[in-house]
């Protein structure tokens, strides 16, 4: 592993996806976020990224070219269309138009459509808690999880994040996927030849397994099982049906490179606390629960390890393994 | 049990309500949720209910004459004021505000402020999906569930509903709870001396426990682990933070009268397919996923068992326990 600070990895970041073929502000919006997420401790969102996500640029999945642009809006609630380009750019512009809105509407709604993976699905919020809003972040994904009572994955593992903003200090950050553990996970298990418990993958022929390489040919299991799984629909149809953007069983693997763009669909939703009980209420009421939260040993608050390891990644920067770090420069180029 | 036609129990249980102290809108609007709940064949969130709500109001758990006001307004927002009283006029308030203002914003949101048990939290939606809306429910209610690494009951087990409208038949209906199972099953277990799984609940002392009665006594676990721990932290912030409304662990059970007014909070979230990607491509975007899942032996879509009773209690009516009859018709009286 190499030490390294982070605006150099965000400039390595850069180059490597401008390369690639990422226009100029694609480029910088997808380093930020990946560089953001290595911050936060979130590698598996980070830099490690650029690489597949380059491939996508070359191979067509991703459009470097695209613009986002505004393809729909009413009162508090704006359609962004991705254009196939990296998510980055067009989530921001999302972001930026529920800040807008929120305060006059109460409310905001921004969805993405015909997008690519968002990364870190907090990542996002930050600038709503900015804004003093309330905000809600989903997502679909490739094809993970079957619906309940099924053998073949249809639903995304389906990332949800939740930020609220406090009275002092940092927001209140919630970031979760659907699925009873990451994928990462299995992987590592079967890189390691290590079985995995039950309750986290069925193989293709739908049976539960605890042989990793059988889990990664199935389908991983939603956490909670039924619970998850209808959850994961509730995104699923929320971020494509009302975007017109493409299921997670459309769409191949983040980590091919065939098979055409993704266009996943994203949502963004903001609420104004002052439209609704108050600022004074609101701040009042999350400091309530948060101090009983914190009065049962063993409770920690979410986001908490996140924003220490952040804090420290600005002030020493990060360490990124020293192969990954050759291949981003080799790219940048 | 004794067979009875719906608009006979609608009748007795909106009766039982009124002599109980429950205005006549509020009686009536409880009994028709509560009868919704029993064609339904949920009998938990049914007329079973009545004399509970019958208790409370005597106790002033609810108060008999609250009428519902609402309390903010901005945009798609509205914040209703349920001021204590059984919360489904005030649920409908809230929904007839979503239905005025989604097709004008694109987005509403109604907030519902000093509420009680909404029941079955899909009920409220059917309204939503009439009006060719998309709609989610979210609620908390006494604590039952630890934060993740608690344990002491600190959040409810905070019900999420959704509804999607669908170009031809019935909307798809989504209604789940976040506890890993419903308390009702352990209250089962406790009665017939059976042990529960591990992984539903944990005894007074945060141990995780197979007896049902230790369970009781403790706290029920959540769905699928820290993710359905943060979900329901999430529900819990999002409906009583931006209400001022009180958490879970501020309010006793359901089933006690003493404690004083729940005051629980709800929100309703109301999307307009036309202010996005527009209704033509979310119906047939719905359809395709529909469809997809279909092909998978074994899964069948979430509603079509409750709708399948529905409609048989509509033309037979439901079996009630002669018990709980006779006091309604006591009550009624």
């Amino acid at each position: 592993m190499t030490q390294i600070v982070l605006p150099e990895l965000h400039a390595l970041a850069q180059a490597a996806l401008a390369k690639s073929g990422a226009h100029p502000a694609m480029a910088e919006a997808t380093a930020r976020a990946l560089v953001y997420a290595e911050g936060d401790g979130l590698a598996s969102h980070g830099v490690s990224r650029v690489p597949f996500y380059a491939g996508h640029l070359k191979a067509g999945r991703a459009i470097g070219s695209a613009q986002p642009r505004i393809a729909n809006q009413r009162g508090g609630t704006v359609l962004v269309d991705a254009g196939s380009g990296l998510a980055f750019s067009a989530c921001a512009m999302g972001i930026a138009e529920c800040i807008a809105r929120a305060p006059q509407y109460g409310i905001a709604c921004a969805g993405i459509a015909n997008s690519h993976h968002f990364g870190a699905a907090a990542y996002h919020l930050e600038a709503l808690a900015d804004a003093g809003l309330v905000g809600l972040a989903i997502s679909n994904s490739p094809a993970a999880m079957p619906a309940w009572g099924g053998k073949r994955a249809l639903f995304g593992t389906n990332p949800i994040a939740a930020i609220f903003p406090r009275a002092h200090g940092a927001p209140l950050l919630i970031d979760l996927s659907l699925s009873e553990v990451a994928r990462g996970k299995i992987m590592m298990a079967a890189r390691d030849n290590k079985p995995i418990p039950e309750g986290w993958a069925i193989d293709a022929d739908g049976r539960p397994t605890t042989d990793a390489r059988a889990a990664l040919a199935g389908s991983m299991l939603p956490a909670g099982g039924v619970k998850g799984a209808m959850l994961a629909l509730i995104v699923e149809l929320l971020v494509v049906a009302l975007t017109g953007s493409q299921f997670g069983f459309e769409t191949a693997s983040f980590f091919e490179d065939a098979g055409g763009p993704t266009r996943i669909g994203q949502a963004f939703i903001a609420i104004d606390p002052a439209a609704l009980a108050g600022r004074e209420t609101y701040l009042a009421r999350v400091e309530t629960l948060l101090t009983a939260m914190l009065e049962d040993d063993g409770v920690r608050l979410p986001g908490e390890r996140r924003r220490a390891l952040r804090d420290r990644a600005h002030a020493e920067g990060v360490e990124v393994p020293e192969a990954l770090l050759a291949q981003l420069r080799a790219m940048a180029a």
